[in-house]
């Protein structure tokens, strides 16, 4: 028969198994993590009808969509996971209860350009709270709660979320009168850092249409420093002139307020007047969160309040705020910078079972009460040579053999070989069971992400 | 603003936040069943190249595929989770350890008509195992296992997983000198316990080309009864009139001989010579598996031995073994017949803190405490009348709330009221913490389905 030359698209990851189990460990970190806070799954479909989930329409984005025709029925696959939140909502609003608290973890699709690090189909991972009409300004301030608990527990350690308030931004900017060129202003503060202070007062001067003067002011405030307390100390000066201005700082101060209680150290969190986000839908706190020691990919966790999730679908004003971590781009940094723990090395089983005898009856129900005792078992009948069945348990890193011959099976004896200190054992089942656990414990200790 | 009409496509499924949760359970079971029998985790993209995916080409199932066009590309969305490991062993041939066993649960997409109960876009659940070049019996054994170990865990009593092997089918054929018309006839007697036995023999003697000593033969054979011991010693009978059949009745003894030891209860598993499956993959044993209580909603996991897993993409020989739940569709099943345990219901959080003062530091300050010890929190500090805060609570059924006034704060004291019994303590953090957590580990014994 001809064949097919199998291949995988690019821009699309496929991981080989045990970089895989990583990926799945780090998924169901999050699962954990945003239940913690009360938040719902979600599952929503893959693909929706294109005039919903286009009803924004125009922008850079509707060319990068999956967009078909099947039958009589336009479709396109989600580009992301906040427009089908929004239908979701709009669609289920009289069986929700609000606030609508909801993670989802799902793929979503967008054509780019292929460039290594770059992917056409990737998992995000979101949280949203969304209120009915209205929405506590202390949901702002649990969010780098949420963000501080998740990476913590993957194990990273050197990140800083940083936050700004778009009320902060908007309300300077009209107290300079230059409310009408905010979205324009905006987006050029928001990339001091990468083009530095005097290429920021050119691009505002020469095509944001702002004088000299207000240019001076923008990089004078932008740039205030000083740590938390100093710069929310530097922020009252300006209290008095802008009742947007005043609200934000207000709302700044409350969120930063409360880090402490909801357990974030001061060393991982601060405040960052140059970030705006270029999404022009938020409107109170945004938040970004960077590696320290790695800048340069940018932020690995983003988001920020909005006040209207739905608009294209209901009338019903649905405030909420919410943050997205771009999970394969996300593995793929950690892959890349080499921030996986290998050590342990990931295994699809704690121990394998081998038999040295024809009859395979004692190994099998050997297997099963393990696995009844939560132990993940693999039975290796497979006929071939022993040594060959040793380096498959090596290569997978199952770090216990058991082997299963004559003697063992006559003494009713478990021979328990952990395979990285060639120790073994012979001793009864519970005690061997015992053996495996402690030795487990020590293995879990560990976490996804090793931050040295 | 113009609205746009939110909508979900139809033969999507999207559950309400509740049920959400309890798929969600369901998965989170399925992923730790699997993981105790030594399968990796995998993940492949829904989209692949036409050319890869449809290599088998033709068939019914080419319709129904979602396909289409992007850029110079030719996609189509997965139809299944076979022909994606295939291309994955393939493509991965030497870097990976064989025998690979891998899990996999996602979703797949068919255009099929839509009618009740079934899906366009829907979650397979599968495992396989694949050898290089052959694949020992044992594992055959071990899959009721694992399909026995998948239902119970889950809650689900009243099941029977049903067996047979393509090879007796295919031997006692043979002997009948049928083997050219093996396909038709395997197909018609599937078909068995729809139609009765009068149909069948007419369909065997009219369509399949068997005359009427034959088809008495096949009748015959395929409604031997007593039991799995019965059937086996019945089987004996045929024995050493040709080798496929004998072969087939050795596996198909030695699958039943490892039951017990492997845990699956002699009244959960028996041999029913019928079976087929509908694929012409199939080699060896195959599997159904039936709800007692529901037969006419057909098998919920079922699967079989097969000897070349991707013969369109390489010359290896890749003989595997693999079983697949159709979860969406299980889902929708377990609803409808009212399946679901409702008792405790799903709920996204543990317990509710309610501030009952304008500072909400201390509220802030417990929720952490709690989170950091495991537990599910969320605070509710919007401007809602107190009542309706409750009503939230127990909307969302959050078995447990935690109020906070001015005297609590004072006193440094929880006071913690569970809503089903109206039972309110106040005590210390630690005495607090102890009573959530029994009454959690109540709720947890319970199991996501409940068979009465």
């Amino acid at each position: 028969m001809e064949k097919i030359k199998p291949r995988t698209l690019s821009g699309f990851m496929e991981l080989l198994p045990a970089a895989q189990e990583q990926m799945e460990r780090i998924m169901q970190t999050l699962r954990e993590t945003y239940a913690l806070y009360g938040f719902y799954p979600l599952d929503t479909p893959v693909l929706e009808a294109s005039e919903v989930l286009l009803a924004k329409g125009g922008g850079e984005t509707e060319k990068q969509i999956y967009r078909f025709q099947k039958g009589d029925t336009d479709l396109s696959m989600r580009f992301d996971l906040t427009v089908p939140l929004a239908k979701y909502v709009a669609l289920n609003y009289g069986q929700l209860t609000f606030p609508f608290r909801r993670y989802q973890i799902g793929k979503v699709y967008r054509g780019e350009r292929a460039q290594r690090g770059r992917f056409r189909e990737f998992y995000q991972a979101d949280i949203d709270i969304i209120g009915d009409g209205q929405l506590d300004i202390i949901n702002e301030a649990e969010i780098p709660s949420i963000i501080y608990k998740t990476f913590s527990r993957l194990g990273l350690k050197r990140f800083k979320i940083r936050i700004n308030n778009r009320k902060v931004l908007n309300g300077f900017f009209a107290m300079l009168g230059l409310s009408d060129k905010a979205s324009d202003v905006m987006r050029t503060i928001d990339k001091l850092e990468k083009i530095g202070p005097d290429k920021v007062r050119e691009i505002l001067t020469e095509d944001c249409g702002a004088t000299s003067e207000q240019a001076d002011e923008i990089l004078k405030f932008i740039t205030i420093e000083g740590g938390t307390q100093g710069i929310l100390e530097a922020l009252k000066g300006y209290e008095g002139k802008n009742e947007t201005l005043d609200q934000g700082i207000s709302e700044l101060t409350t969120v930063a307020t409360y880090m402490e209680g909801f357990g974030v150290p001061a060393d991982h969190f601060e405040i960052d007047l140059t970030i705006a986000r270029g999404l022009d839908y938020y409107t109170g706190t945004v938040y970004e969160t960077t590696m320290l020691d790695h800048p340069e990919i940018g932020s690995i966790c983003s988001g920020g309040r909005y006040d209207n999730l739905a608009e294209y679908y209901t009338d019903k004003k649905l405030p909420g705020v919410g943050i997205s971590i771009g999970l394969t781009r996300l593995f793929f940094v950690l892959q890349d910078k080499d921030y996986l723990n290998q050590n342990p090395p990931a295994s699809p089983a704690d121990v394998m079972i081998l038999p040295m005898t024809d009859e395979v009856g004692p190994a099998i129900e050997l297997a099963t009460r393990l696995r009844d005792n939560g132990i993940r078992v693999q039975l290796h009948c497979e006929k071939k040579k022993f040594k060959a069945k040793i380096t498959y348990a090596d290569k997978l890193a199952i770090p216990y053999v058991i082997f299963m011959g004559e003697d063992e099976i006559k003494n009713n004896v478990v021979a328990l070989k952990e395979l990285a200190t060639g120790e073994q054992t012979n001793t009864g089942f519970d005690e061997a069971l015992a053996r495996i656990r402690d030795g487990l414990a020590a293995r879990a200790a560990g976490t996804v992400i090793l931050d040295r």
